[in-house]
């Protein structure tokens, strides 16, 4: 492809993006397809080469873009807000055309002081002080895995260095709570932490944080019987019900016993852009890691997960080679952010932050989350004036957690459960909105997750509608 | 920032990222920059917003673009042809302005659906049989990671899920080679391998590929001492002196004892698209896992690395969770990619190469993987028939690695070593071209890495004359 064919091909392209997004109403929230229908629509057969770019945006329209759940649709409440912001669309843009290679400083220094400068500026735009470093990961997922690592070394003084786990002879455990996401479990796993070395601490049965007196009890346990406290992943704005463990207390009990303290914000952290949130982060500041997503609430494009520590240092060592054919003549002055994460390869991932924040401003993205946290206190107080409804766990941000009783059923927790699953499923199926169901206290239950940049309050007007006649038996 | 602006903003940035590419040669390879040269050039204070998209060109074009090294350069013989083709960036920009999650099957059926599409292209123009079944993943050493802790599972019978590794009792080992790429060692040491438990096995003195006896003799000698031959890794093309590691005699020997075998072609793989090349691969279709980047050599904008895998159902047991917030009305009948890897959240990276290979098709990619590999054989003929230069390594694909000896350093090996760490530099630092400097046994030399897209002879016959030029005393 030359580049004045790329060129037309690109305005054509961004022509045909953004009549798409503008029409975004128009298409339901998740596509009426079955597993294998995109795949059966697409050849088997490797291609020839040949296609215009024109041929490709007619397959992009008549076959794959309706197969993608649209979660820039103001109707979307699933999972999480996932914006892609327009403005970080378009540093995405400028990083994939200046397709900058991020092995070294030396194979791109833009690359690498873009991310200083930009994960700076999130620090200082969330509170935090400038103890602590920061770099861009992928996702949560490996952030915590890396934060994982870290804790493992820290533990058993670096054993990977000899001996490894086994030579350290003694149980590393990891506390966490049942709230907490499901990539702490994993990242623990691949860590090398066993699954009978997780403790899962009892939390508050109405806010669902981690009691701290449950998790003293458990580590000193732990401690009686010879194994080592190693780290406490503390969930801060948990997937399900927003759950904000007490951070203050953990950090106190953690030190007690030398465990590595993470705070997982991934959501949530959006909200640290708030100074009257603030409260709900009281103690991050003394924790050892941070993780928190600008590319979900914040609304930078995925992937663009930060993760912030008070000792680099210590991640180097754990992460860090270098081979002769990365050896470059910038020596130690630099920033390797390859030693700071688990790929070797990166991209130039900052220009979506430096994007985002220097055409909208934090300003405005704080005024939309307040919007947003306006919205959901809205939605939880209709909830709870509707008969049968019940919001059922508190509201802490935007997330809303809802379940009906129908008339006749109150006290069958059974059929209760099949029931909000079933109009949950009824709602996605239709197309009109999309809620993650979610199990509470073992019976299902509705996620509204309330936060796409396009949501405004007459989709929540509409979703109370749909959620209306959805549950009429 | 509203769909309008964003379309101008984007027509705009498109054409002068074209007006950038087509301009490359004007430019040094090598920016003339010092580490903190343009951290210090941008403010270390938050944007308050409402630049313009085109204030942001004017600091692309002042700041940002003259601190990259452009490895998209002819005059790039560095690390590895990161290609970046234009096909691929256009399907990278209909990923971003998709903006697509994936989370799981339902919050994009096409994101998965085409991801199993276009790797399954790739294996089948590789000549991989339809046992294996791929993934992308960011990185090989993201994929090297992913293998270790399958290894380690396998080797355990999924200690994880009780007892771990110290439950399990026994030492774990991995074989490897010291020409195997940094991320072998590191993927090692993650996994909870510990340093002491790598063995490095001994390579032939010429082509640098591992002795199948040594391996054979070091895993009898693990088994003897108690431990659990875990994981072995094989070089095809490593990444200094393009070694392949003999795959059948290594199979042999790691089946007898149960270990895994990983393929690690990041580089060379590309040269599977080559029938005429497969030879260099023999034995692949037997191994455990396999993975090359696409965003190497064959030109996919990075991040496209390929895993396959002969047994995914294994690996999805090890990286599996499934929460309630993540269970989907697709039940078991759809992929979930989140269970092939470490992240939850993935990007469309399947339409770089959907249209990768649809605009450029694979016959022309192979035309010019073979004027490349013509390339550097005619390079390696020059460089032999010149006084004081040899070719230190066979040419096994696209790679010469060359050292000089000035007249009068004859034998003297520390000398040669400084001298070729400094002509490397010098010509790295004026910006004319750029090679990696590498060590071979215990001395610096030269890796000239023909492979960038836009590399024709010419570019090679310039290369020899600042050879000449940074080599007089």
């Amino acid at each position: 492809m030359t580049p004045e064919e790329f060129r037309a091909a690109a305005h054509e392209l961004i022509d045909w993006l953004v009549d798409r997004r503008v029409a975004i109403e128009d298409r339901p929230v998740r596509p009426p397809v079955e597993p294998g229908d995109i795949r059966r629509a697409l050849p088997s057969q490797p291609p020839q080469g040949g296609d215009s770019a024109s041929d490709l945006i007619a397959d992009l329209e008549s076959i794959i873009a309706p197969g993608i759940t649209e979660v820039q649709h103001p109707m979307h409440f699933g999972w999480f807000p996932s914006n892609a912001s327009l403005s970080s669309i378009l540093g995405d843009f400028a990083s994939s055309g200046l397709a900058s290679l991020g092995i070294s400083w030396e194979s791109s220094p833009s690359l690498t002081e873009v991310e200083e400068v930009v994960v700076d500026w999130l620090r200082e735009l969330t509170g935090l002080s400038d103890a602590w470093s920061g770099v861009i990961q992928d996702t949560a997922s490996t952030a915590c895995l890396v934060a994982m690592l870290a804790a493992r070394e820290q533990a058993t003084e670096h054993a990977q260095a000899g001996g490894g786990v086994l030579g350290f002879g003694k149980r590393l455990h990891v506390y966490t709570t049942g709230e907490a996401h499901s990539s702490v479990r994993k990242g623990a796993l691949l860590a090398g932490f066993a699954a009978d070395d997780i403790r899962v601490i009892e939390v508050d049965p109405v806010s669902r944080d981690m009691r701290a007196d449950a998790l003293a009890e458990a580590m000193a346990a732990d401690v009686a019987a010879g194994g080592v406290p190693t780290i406490v992943v503390a969930s801060l704005g948990s997937t399900s019900v927003t759950a904000f463990d007490p951070l203050p207390e953990i950090i106190d009990i953690a030190r007690r016993h030398g465990a590595w303290i993470h705070a997982d914000a991934a959501m949530a952290g959006s909200a640290m852009l708030l100074p009257e949130y603030h409260h709900l982060f009281a103690g991050i500041e003394d924790a050892d890691s941070i993780s928190w997503n600008p590319h979900k609430w914040m609304g930078t494009i995925l992937d663009t997960s930060l993760l912030y520590l008070r000792d680099p240092e210590h991640l180097i060592r754990v992460m860090s080679t270098n081979p002769s054919y990365l050896q470059s003549t910038a020596g130690g002055e630099a920033t390797q952010y390859r030693d700071w994460g688990i790929p070797l390869g990166r991209r130039f991932r900052a220009l979506k932050l430096w994007y985002q924040l220097r055409l909208d401003g934090p300003e405005s993205i704080r005024q939309r989350l307040r919007r947003d946290l306006d919205n959901a206190q809205w939605f939880a107080d209709r909830i709870a004036e509707k008969p049968g409804w019940e919001v059922v766990a508190p509201v802490r941000l935007q997330t809303v957690c809802v379940r009906h009783t129908p008339a006749g059923l109150e006290g069958d927790a059974a059929a209760i459960s099949d029931h909000n699953q079933r109009w949950v499923r009824d709602v996605n199926v239709s197309g009109a909105a999309f809620l993650s169901p979610s199990m509470l206290d073992g019976g299902w239950m509705a996620r509204v997750s309330i936060g796409v940049e396009s949501t405004e309050r007459r989709h929540l007007e509409q979703l109370l509608d749909l959620m209306d006649e959805h549950t009429r038996i």
